[in-house]
């Protein structure tokens, strides 16, 4: 368990139930693909969607027997989606560990992210609402559609930092505020404030991403450097090279028209972006997601998980960059 | 439309309808999406499991409303996994059209097949029960298992027919007992008819399957030939096959202990498959289970769909092989 919960008993003792409830939900016969995935559970992820699950329940009338089922949902859903991811990307590592694609091959990792969806429809239905389970496979088609966006939106040229708004809110800001409104809306909570954390999500997926994004070109970690490289190489531009990039066209462009980028060319155009203040200027905006994630926060019913929520939150978006 | 329709009015114009449902529920912004599904739509498949699951809705108190969605959702979980398993195989080609993996990349492929799985719990929630949902999300776990099995008993030299049996109970049958199955409990039938449904299925299932393992050896098409080679080649050993080698050792062994055939090493293979019996003796079993299929079938209450039921049944387990 990420050492960021061990300040919070309650929520750590929950998402202790839903690692739990994830184990036996995917036990089957294979030891071997039981075991690929046990090692994905505990492969030290931070379990932040669950504990948004579970964090925005308690503002309703909290029932564990329903909370915890669809927290791991949530997380299980971020699972397939970090397998079928590291096919496209073709990681090798993930959180520090060898991906499933790498270890057990390509087509291994297609079957358990398919195995992992299934499991989660499996819970949802024996312990959730056909409602829940509507906006969940919603909340999935967005992710997915992101995904494709995301794939076919490669070396665009066009330098769109509202497509890029739009590619981070399928692909992260929706997993976020989905965990903060299901919580919600399963303890009961007013459809008022169910979307308020549904806004909350959002922002707080937004910053988050843009940091993340960020970090890839500030980060003194050697493998976070190489992801930012991977990136640009498959033509992915995140919002510091946009940003950099609209600027500076004329130092870009000779880069931009080609298709394929050399190691040489991926070291000029990192070096261009950290120059052309690509950085700072996505340090500002993902400010201003986080301002408002807070901002919303701030307006929510007092409730000891607030404080939690606005905490945790801190500790995620106030990361060094 | 299949050609197997035309004599079945009421069934043509339901599988119609279902048709026309997948079209809505996977419309989206991008239209390279849409259209790469609609073209996997209208790419001539048979529609086999939705006009299961009308057929055996007719058994109950027939409702159009719940019926065509549910037809829809086993459609597209088919089509979801057909995606998936065209980029395991590495397929050029389907029902004679391009795959979208060969197409449009294997990445691609990976997020339409999620996008297909998420849509086909989207018109189930909105549709169907609880029940449903957890029947068909069960079912999707096993046939993800079958395919992770499948892909881990590659080269596997132990021949076993349990093994191959039990792979094809999960990669084909599942699904089509699955949608005998949904369509007589959504429409109220006892349980017992459910289950007769659901082993009508397994048989009718089990018999397709070996019958299309056998037309890999038998078929004059040579592209038939081709997926026979592919699957040798990447050691899925199916029951002609098996039987031959296991009759045969001898002959076999000095194959099967390489992991890596050459062309020629897959001429030899089949040759030797055909020259040991391996298609008299897979024919005898398809037959076993067409004949079962058939005994359950003729067990079931009078309605005209036993015999819509019994002449679908003739047409697809009588072809020539």
């Amino acid at each position: 368990m990420d050492k960021m919960w061990n300040k919070y008993d309650d929520v750590s003792n929950e998402l202790k139930a839903v690692v739990s409830l994830m184990e036996s939900n995917i036990k089957c016969k294979d030891k071997k693909i039981e075991n690929s995935i046990k090692e994905l559970i505990h492969s030290g992820g931070k379990l932040l969607r669950p504990a948004f699950v579970i964090i925005s329940s308690h503002f309703g009338s909290y029932n564990p027997k329903k909370v915890i089922p669809l927290a791991a949902t949530v997380e299980m859903l971020h699972m397939a989606t970090l397998v079928h991811d590291d096919i496209i990307d073709d990681a090798k590592l993930r959180r520090g560990q060898e991906t499933i694609q790498s270890k057990y091959g390509k087509d291994y990792a297609v079957y358990i992210g398919d195995f992992l969806f299934c499991v989660c429809f499996k819970i949802l239905a024996s312990s959730s609402t056909l409602e829940n389970i509507k906006i969940d496979s919603n909340s999935m088609s967005r992710i997915c559609l992101g995904e494709i966006d995301q794939f076919n939106s490669r070396f665009d040229n066009t330098l769109s930092v509202k497509n890029y708004l739009n590619r981070i809110s399928g692909k992260t800001a929706e997993l976020f505020s989905l965990s903060l409104y299901v919580g919600a809306a399963e303890s009961g909570c007013t459809d008022a404030l169910c979307k308020r954390f549904w806004h909350i999500g959002h922002n707080i997926g937004m910053a988050f991403q843009i940091i993340d994004d960020i970090l890839d070109y500030t980060g003194s970690n050697d493998s976070i450097k190489k992801s930012a490289a991977v990136d640009i190489k498959q033509g992915i531009f995140t919002l510091p090279f946009i940003y950099a990039a609209r600027k500076n066209k004329s130092f870009f462009i000779p880069y931009l028209e080609k298709q394929i980028f050399s190691d040489e060319d991926v070291m000029d155009l990192m070096l261009l972006v950290n120059k052309y203040n690509g950085v700072d200027s996505a340090k500002q905006l993902a400010h201003k997601y986080t301002e408002k994630a807070f901002k919303l926060i701030n307006k929510l019913p007092e409730n000891p998980y607030k404080i939690v929520l606005s905490e945790v939150t801190q500790c995620l978006l106030k990361r060094t960059y």
